[in-house]
C-alpha cells in the first residue's frame, strides 16, 4: 500500500522542487512530511522518533543548501527518513528496511544525496571534514559541507577527534548539533550536562549574578553603579558566551542554541551561516518524536516501536496462545541480575544500549553495579579492564558490530593483561533489517586471533545462561559470548545454572559418514536437517561445538577419526571464522576429511530478515540440508 | 655494565624509602634520577625525552601518594622510566627493552606498582576510573587514583570518552595533564592551541581588555569607573577562569597550569589535591627532554635517540663501507612523494606518526596534501574515507598495532562503501623492543575477513613501491599493504614503478615435493632455506604469494597439483592468518596436501629484536629449514 503524500509533498521529487516553494509554504511542507513519516512507520515499521525530531531541520537544510552539490552527512542516519523522502525516494519509502527495499540508513549506492553511508554513530564530522578538505584542494570554494550530529553521538571519541582536527583547518564545515538529550536511551555524561548548562545559560547567569553581587557591594561608588553593571554585563556577554564555550575552545565558531522546530528561524540562520567561512557549529534544540505526543513522552519506547495505530498509539503485538521463547537479550538481562545476586564481584557495563541489550534490568535492580557509559565503546572496554584489575568481574555488553570500535582495547587493555572481562556480543550474526552496517559478521574471526580470548556461542537460552555462569567463575580471563538479536527456542528458559568446561562441545547426535559441526543458534537448523534425513534412514552426526576457541580437541579427534565428510555452520564470516578454526585443527593434526564450510560469504550482505539472509547465504536449514545431501549423495569432483 | 646511582637514589629501593626523605632532599633525588636515566639511555638506548620531562612529577607523585595502595596509571608509559627506577627496578634497569629484560612500558606482571599495562596512548583515564569506581564499590574511600596523560594522548577520542563518563561520577580520580606540546612529533589540533591559550591566559586577557574598553567608553559614569572596572575584574576572574575552562565544562575541577619542574610546588599542590574529592585535573607544564639541552631543543629526534655520548650528544651510528638497504619507512616516504608528483589525486594521512612512518617527507614537500591529524586513528580513517568520496586517493599510514583502534572505521566507513583508501600498515609483524603492545600480529587475520579489502605485503623494497603504485590505480577499493619496521634488503631500492595484477604471487623458484609459500619479507628467510637445501641437491619450491587476499588461485592450483607438502610462513598470527587462507583454499577445492603453518603462535610474545622473536617462534631461516627438513625427511605420523 502506497501512502498518499500531502498536496505539497506530492510535488517534491527532489530538493530542487522544494527550493521552488516560497518560505511561507515550508511550514506546510513540514506538516505533510511529518504526517507522511507517521503514516509510513505506523504501517511498515522502522525508526520513528529520530526522524520526527528533525523534520524542520531536514526541510530547512535542503531548502537553503544546494544539495547534492553541497554535501550533507547525517550521523547514524536513522533520522534521515525525511531526507530520503525529499530526495526522490518518497514513492519507494514503503520498502524501507524490507528485503530488497530501501536501506534504513543513508547509503551512497542508493542516492547521490546520500554523501556518506552511515549506521554507526559519530562518523559524520570526520567524513564531512574529508569532503571539505577535498573541496578546498580542488578549489571548489563555494561548496558547503554539513554534518548533522546528535548530542548522543557527540560523546563518542571519534567525534571529538574530528573536532580537534577541524578546528585548526579553515575548511568550509558546518556541524549541526541536534541536541535532543537522547541516544536510544537518555543520553548520559558530562557533555550532556554541559549542553543543558549552556542551554539554560547557567554559566552566563552565574557570571551575571556575580557581577551584580560585586557591584552591590560597591554601591559606595555612587548611584551609577547599577547602570554601569548593566552596561558591563551586556558588553561582555558576547565575549563571555563565546569564550566560555567548549566548542569555541576547540576553535569552532559557536551559534545557538536555537529552536530546531522553528522552520523560519532555521531557514534564516542557515542562510546566514552559508556566508561564514571556516568550521562552525550550530546548536539546535529538538525534541525526539516531535509531533507525535506519545513518542515525545516515552522516547526510548518510540525510538523504533514497530507498527502501531497512528490514532490510538497502540503498538501492535502478535498474540500467542502458548508461551513463546524469550529474546536472548532478556535472557541476558535477567541472568545478569541472577548472577550478580549470587556473586558480589559481578558488574555490568553498556555503551549506550541499556534497553537494546536489556542491561536496563540490572541498572534498575542494582544501580551501583551497572553502568551506561554513553556511546563510548572504547572507554567501556578499558573501564571494564580497570574494574577487572581490582578483582571485579565486569560483563561488558557490546553489539558485535560495535565491538569493532573497541577492538584495540580488547586486545591491548584486556587480552594482553589476561584480565577477567566478559564480553557479551549481542546481535552477533545477521542483525536483520538494520543491514550491513549493523550485521555482526566478523567477530569470530577478529576475536579468535587474540591470545587468551575465549570465543563461545550458545545454541539456546539455557546454554547462554550456562556460558554466562561459566564466564563468571574465577580466573577465566577474557571471555566472549556471542548471541543473536531476537528470540531463542526455549519458552521455559529459566534452567538451573551449570558450569561448562571451557573448550568442550556437545554431541547432539552421533551418526555415520557425515558430521555437521555448528556453533551458536544455527545449530537448531542442523537439528532440523538431521530429523529430515533420518526420515530417509540417513543418520548423520551433529555436534554443537559451543567454543570456536579453545576448540574441543578431544571431540574433534573423535569426529575426524570417524567421519570423512564434515560440514561446518556459523552465522559469521567464512574468512578466518569457526570453519577455518576447524581447518586449522585438521591441518595441524594431519587429517584429510572433505570439509564444506557454511557461513557468511566474503561479500556485503544487505538487509532483510535474519531468516531471509541465512537463506541467501545457504545456511538456513534448507541450505544446510542441500549441502549435506550433495556431500552424501553426489560424486565428488576434485577441483 | 651496571650504572652507579647517586648517593640518595642508591638508598631508594621502593617509594617507601623515598617517603622517608625530607622534602628538602627531593631536589637532589630529582637530579640523581635524571642523571641515572641519562646515563642508562645513553648506553643502552630506549625512550629518552619523555622520562626526563616527568622526573619531578614522578618523584612528587610517589612522595605524596601511598603507592601501590594509591593507584598510579601512566598513559602510554614510555615516560615511566623514573617510575620504574624508584619502584624496585633500578638495578635491573640496564636490561630495559632487551630480550628477556624489563619492558619499556609499565606492565602488571613486572611490578605491583604498574597498575595497568600500557603502550598505546589514551587508555589511562578509563583504566583509572575503573579502579576508582571499584574502590568506591569496595568502600575503600581513602584510596587515590591518578592518571598521568600527555596533551598528545588527550587528542585521542577515548580519553574524551573517559572524561565524559568520569565527570558525572564522584569517583576519587586525579588526572594529571602532562602538557609538553608534544606527541613524538609536535602535537597538533585545536586542543593543543586551547591549552596554549589557557596557559597564556589569552581568554582572560581578552575579557579584561573588553571590560576596560567598555568602561573607558562609559567614563561619563564618573571618575570611579576605572576603580569599578578593576573591582569587577578581580571579582569575576575566579568565576570566569573556572567556567571558561574546557575541563570544567566536562565537570572536572581544574587546577593549574603549574610548572611541572618545580618539585616543591608540585609536592605542595599534590598534597592539597589529595583532600579534594571527585574528578579533578591538574594541568602541569613540562618540557620534554628537560635537563638535557639537545633533547630539549630537538624533541622529536631525542624521543628515542638510540645510544649516544652523554657529554657531546653525538648519537652513535654504525658506519658501513657499502650502501645499506633503506628502512621500509623511508621507502614509503619517498615513494609517496614520487607517486603524488605523478598523480594529483594522491593524499597522505597519518595519526601523529609523521616522523615514525616518514610521511614527514611528503608533509615537507607538499604540505597541502599530507596531514598529521593527531593521535586519532579513528578520525584518520574516516577522514580518509571522506577524501575518497571526492575521488581522491588517500594513503592512510597507520602502524598495524594502532590500526586496531580504527577497525570499525575500516569496515564501516571504507570497506562497506568500497572506497579507494590505501592502508599502509607500518610495523606489521614483530615490532621488536617495544614488545607485545606494539607487535603488529593480528592484521592479516583482522583485515582478511573484511569484504572488498585487498591484503598484501611486499617481500622487499621494490615490491613495496610496486604495491603502492598498484594501490593508487583507479577504482582499487580498499587496499592494505603491510610491511615491517626497519631495514629491507635492497641497497638499490629506487626501482621503476610497475603495476602488479592484484591477487598474483611470484614464483621465486620451482622445485619438487615441498613448496614454501611466504607473504612479506619473511620470504627472504625462505630464499636462504632454498639455497641451503640446494647445497644438498634438494630443490624445493618457493612462492612469494604477495596477497593474502585475494589469493592467487591460479598459482595455488598449480602448487597444490604439484606439491603434497606445503609450508606457509608469515610474520603474523597463525589463527585466521595467511596460512589459514591457504587452508581455506585447499578445503574449498578439495585438495589434501600436508600443510604446516609457521607464524606467530596463539600467545603473548614479549619484546626482543625482530630476529630473536622470529627465532623464538620458529620462522627465522633456521626454523623454516627445520620444518622443511622434518616434512621432507621424516616419517609423517597421523595425529
Amino acid at each position: 500500500m502506497l501512502i498518499k503524500p500531502g498536496k505539497l509533498l506530492a510535488t517534491i521529487h527532489s530538493p530542487a522542487d522544494l527550493r521552488k516553494l516560497s518560505q511561507e509554504q515550508l511550514l506546510a511542507v513540514c506538516q505533510e512530511l511529518r504526517q507522511f513519516i507517521i503514516d509510513n512507520v505506523s504501517i511498515y515499521g522502522g525508526h520513528f522518533g529520530a526522524s520526527l525530531g528533525v523534520v524542520e531541520l531536514t526541510v530547512a537544510l535542503h531548502y537553503i543548501f544546494n544539495t547534492p552539490y553541497d554535501q550533507l552527512v547525517w550521523d547514524v542516519g536513522h533520522q534521515a527518513y525525511g531526507h530520503k523522502i525529499l530526495t526522490g525516494r518518497r514513492d519507494n519509502f514503503h520498502t524501507n528496511r524490507k528485503y530488497g527495499g530501501l536501506s534504513g540508513f543513508p547509503k551512497r549506492k542508493e542516492s547521490e544525496y546520500d554523501t556518506f553511508g552511515v549506521g554507526h554513530s559519530s562518523t559524520s564530522i570526520s567524513a564531512a571534514l574529508g569532503m571539505a578538505v577535498a573541496s578546498q584542494y580542488k578549489n571548489e570554494l563555494d561548496r558547503q559541507h554539513i554534518a548533522v550530529i546528535g548530542d548522543g553521538a557527540l560523546t563518542a571519541g571519534m567525534a571529538f577527534e574530528a573536532l580537534n582536527h577541524a578546528g585548526v583547518t579553515n575548511a568550509n564545515l558546518l556541524v549541526i548539533l541536534n541536541d535532543n538529550c537522547m541516544s536510544i536511551d537518555p543520553n548520559v555524561g558530562a557533555l550532556k550536562e554541559y549542553l543543558t548548562d549552556i542551554t539554560t545559560s547557567r554559566t552566563y547567569n552565574k557570571l551575571r549574578d556575580d557581577i551584580w553581587n560585586i557591584l552591590g557591594k560597591i554601591s559606595k561608588f555612587g548611584p551609577n553603579a547599577q547602570a554601569i553593571a548593566s552596561k558591563v554585563e551586556s558588553g561582555i556577554k558576547a565575549t563571555l558566551l563565546k569564550q566560555s564555550n567548549l566548542f569555541e575552545s576547540l576553535k569552532f565558531r559557536y551559534f545557538g542554541p536555537i529552536d530546531g522546530h522553528d522552520i523560519n528561524h532555521l531557514v534564516s540562520v542557515l542562510h546566514d551561516l552559508k556566508d561564514i567561512p571556516g568550521p562552525k557549529l550550530l546548536h539546535c534544540l529538538t525534541v525526539k518524536g516531535k509531533g507525535f505526543a506519545l513518542a515525545e513522552k516515552d522516547q526510548t519506547k518510540w525510538h523504533a516501536p514497530g507498527t502501531f495505530d497512528k490514532i490510538t498509539g497502540e503498538i501492535y503485538k502478535v498474540h500467542h496462545d502458548t508461551p513463546q521463547p524469550p529474546k536472548y537479550q532478556d535472557v541476558f538481562g535477567h541472568t545478569m541480575v541472577e548472577l550478580a545476586q549470587q556473586n558480589s564481584k559481578i558488574m555490568g557495563v553498556t555503551p549506550a544500549m541499556p534497553s537494546g541489550c536489556s542491561l536496563n534490568i540490572m541498572m534498575a535492580a542494582m544501580p551501583d553495579r551497572a553502568f551506561d557509559v554513553g556511546i563510548a565503546e572504547q572507554h567501556a572496554v578499558t573501564f571494564s579492564a580497570g574494574l577487572a584489575t581490582q578483582g571485579l568481574i565486569p560483563f561488558c555488553n557490546i553489539y558485535s558490530t560495535f565491538m569493532q570500535r573497541a577492538y584495540d582495547q580488547v586486545i591491548h587493555d584486556v587480552a594482553l593483561q589476561n584480565l577477567n572481562v566478559v564480553f557479551c556480543l549481542d546481535r552477533a550474526g545477521f542483525a536483520g533489517a538494520d543491514g550491513p552496517t549493523h550485521h555482526g559478521c566478523y567477530d569470530i574471526a577478529y576475536m579468535r586471533c587474540i591470545p587468551n580470548m575465549v570465543v563461545s556461542s550458545p545454541m539456546n537460552e539455557s546454554e547462554l545462561r550456562n556460558l554466562m555462569f561459566t564466564a563468571s567463575q574465577p580466573d577465566m580471563g577474557p571471555f566472549s559470548i556471542r548471541y543473536p538479536r531476537g528470540e531463542g527456542v526455549m519458552p521455559e528458559w529459566r534452567t538451573p545454572l551449570k558450569k561448562i568446561a571451557v573448550g568442550t562441545g556437545r554431541v547432539i547426535q552421533e551418526g555415520e559418514e557425515l558430521a555437521i559441526l555448528t556453533i551458536g543458534p544455527v545449530g537448531n537448523y542442523a537439528v532440523e536437517v538431521c530429523l529430515n534425513l533420518q526420515k530417509e534412514n540417513v543418520k548423520i552426526g551433529h555436534f554443537d561445538m559451543r567454543f570456536a576457541k579453545p576448540l574441543d580437541e578431544k571431540l574433534l579427534h573423535q569426529i575426524f577419526q570417524k567421519y570423512d565428510k564434515i560440514v561446518t555452520v556459523e552465522d559469521g564470516c567464512l574468512q578466518g571464522g569457526f570453519g577455518s578454526a576447524v581447518l586449522e585443527f585438521m591441518a595441524d593434526h594431519n587429517y584429510h576429511a572433505q570439509v564444506k564450510r557454511l557461513g557468511i560469504p566474503d561479500a556485503i550482505i544487505e538487509h532483510g530478515s535474519q531468516l531471509e539472509l541465512h537463506r541467501e547465504c545457504g545456511f538456513d536449514s534448507t541450505g544446510i540440508e542441500r549441502t549435506a545431501r550433495n556431500l552424501l549423495f553426489q560424486a565428488v569432483s576434485v577441483a
